[in-house]
């Protein structure tokens, strides 16, 4: 492990500005400070709510900034007084500054903002102590950063949030990895029946592997998709979980609950400020409303444990990869991720030595 | 107890249309068929509901009807089939009529419907065997008939719904006795700080002996009452109650919690055809947004338990009647309750010989 205390010049993707491309720059990545690590970024996912930022749409986004929070490194160097990486929340740094409102990065003399605590859209990246999870060292890195955010979000929804019980009828609405992350959750609580909801076709025969049982297309019905899904399981789902960003399958995921005890799990991202809403006797009558950003794991603690899990072949990882190309394409990731074509995450391996995880 | 196969013809309040006061008229009460009891009603509450209801307001309301739903009596007669009370849910024939849709009332020739599966605004009633629950005899029909409705359902949200923790911090929206029996619940399951939240600061006084330990008006205030609340709780309450009916108080109630963990329950009725809304963000932050009709108890099994509770001081009851009156002046009950001047419940006691419990 390298003494702190030298500029590292790297290679970054800097969005410079909202709704433009990604731009490969060469940076500079300030050494870490008391209680912060410097990390060698191997393996990053993209996800939608780096799209988000990226366009522009989220009212607290920061520009010019690396983006990037589903990373998997190895410790390059630490600040004072690190000495174990303590357990705690997600310190996402909101105001895309470390925790003594400086930033690490600079680019052509300007600063630039990190991004969720982590920026992992650069080859090396400083984080807060508390912001890392060590995992087992022979787990892939290419593979377990997709837990440090899509994956451990679906699955946790529905184990941590909803609670799915065992012999209990879910719906997931939208077969992305998220969608699919929470489906493989309720098949590992041993629901019975999981109903995958997509426009999207060609996902059911993908989303069978990670537990979906039922398959329904809104494209093929006339009539509200809450109807559809009441009439398909007398009087509606048990849990069900919004897996797009679209306040109003938002309702729709709600109404599809049953009476007296259906619980809905909002997870998708809807755009800046948007709403959802629904009749109050929606909830009068016993329904449940709750969300989840990281689907309920306390991700200093949790995260090595899935990533046991997967070494383990209790939860799949692998087959969430669909695209593993070079950090330099990165904005093709973003084009193909956009264009729904993707059924769930990218990876950008660079190299295979795992120590540290970036949650 | 007498055999069924007669008419009674008794004194009923009638709501012959929406928006009109109720006429006390003679009824004809038709004997129960099988698996219905026909009750002498000795006491009833009156609620906003019936008042909701009555106004034209709930789309699905039906005139001309017997309104009441907070009754108490005893067993007139039983149809073929009753041996005993069965347990199970609430059964509220929402078509305004009995089980084999037809009604037991008729006035003037016409027939009359029933409301919510109890009618109690009425001499004599016939109900659903499995809408009855046996309470013990000695209980006075003048208090626990508030049992049916009110009490029960603010006092079961915080016990059964939010389920309350030891040490928390609560906020109840609106201090009418709905409100009051969810600060009850609070106390009840230890909460540490209950914050009474009302525009009617005589509220507060009456408030205290049920639990509120802190008051907030809303009028002291220029900024949002979720704000409010958030900086005196150091980040919002761990659990809110919203007791009015206001969809701008139920948004409030939701984002007064704090995240990660805070439980918002409604419990108010809203006007018809209005919605909640709020950020999805509220809810993905880990808020939980439920509600309740009955505050989660099993009617026909609870009911006695808490008719018990209170017999035993568990429980307060007596302390939620402000007016005590005639039948004859119901209207008037109705007058005062939109007045705002009552801060619970009235009752209307004509006898005193308790059986069986209308819920």
């Amino acid at each position: 492990m390298a003494t702190a205390g030298t500029v590292i010049k790297c290679k970054a993707a800097v969005a410079w500005e909202a709704g433009k491309p990604l731009s490969l720059e060469e940076v500079e990545v300030a050494p870490p400070k008391a209680q912060e690590v410097r990390v060698k970024i191997h393996a990053t996912g993209v996800c939608h709510t780096d799209a988000y930022t990226l366009s522009g749409s989220d009212p607290e986004g920061l520009f010019p900034v690396i983006l990037g929070h589903e990373g998997a490194g190895t410790v390059e160097s630490v600040g004072e007084g690190v000495t174990k990486f303590k357990p705690g929340y997600l310190h996402p740094n909101p105001q895309g500054l470390m925790p003594d409102k400086t930033t690490r990065f600079t680019c052509k003399g300007k600063p630039v903002f990190h991004f969720m605590g982590t920026s992992t859209f650069s080859e090396y990246t400083v984080v807060a102590e508390i912001s890392l999870a060590k995992v087992e060292e022979s787990a892939p890195l290419d593979k377990v950063c997709l837990l440090g955010c899509g994956i451990s979000t679906g699955y946790g929804a529905a184990l941590n949030i909803a609670k799915v019980e065992a012999g209990s009828t879910c719906a997931v609405f939208g077969l992305g990895a998220v969608g699919l992350a929470a489906a493989m959750g309720c098949k590992a609580a041993s629901a019975t029946r999981i109903i995958g909801i997509d426009i999207n076709p060609d996902k059911f025969e993908i989303a069978k592997k990670f537990g979906v049982t039922e398959y329904v297309n809104p494209k093929d019905h006339s009539k509200p998709i809450q109807e559809v899904l009441v009439e398909m399981t007398d009087g509606g789902v048990d849990y069900s979980f919004e897996c797009i960003g679209n306040v109003g399958i938002m309702r729709a995921a709600l109404e599809a609950c049953h009476k007296g005890w259906g619980t809905s799990v909002i997870i998708g991202v809807a755009g800046a400020g948007q709403e959802i809403s629904t009749r109050p006797f929606q909830l009068v009558t016993g329904r449940t409303w709750k969300g989840t950003a990281f689907g309920g794991w306390k991700s200093v603690e949790s995260v090595p444990k899935l990533v046991d899990d997967y070494m383990n072949k209790k939860l799949m990882v692998d087959e969430f990869v669909t695209h593993t190309m070079p950090f330099a394409q990165i904005n093709e990731a973003f084009d193909i991720m956009h264009a729904g074509k993707r059924f769930v995450s990218f990876t950008f391996p660079t190299l295979h030595i795992l120590h540290v995880y970036i949650i």
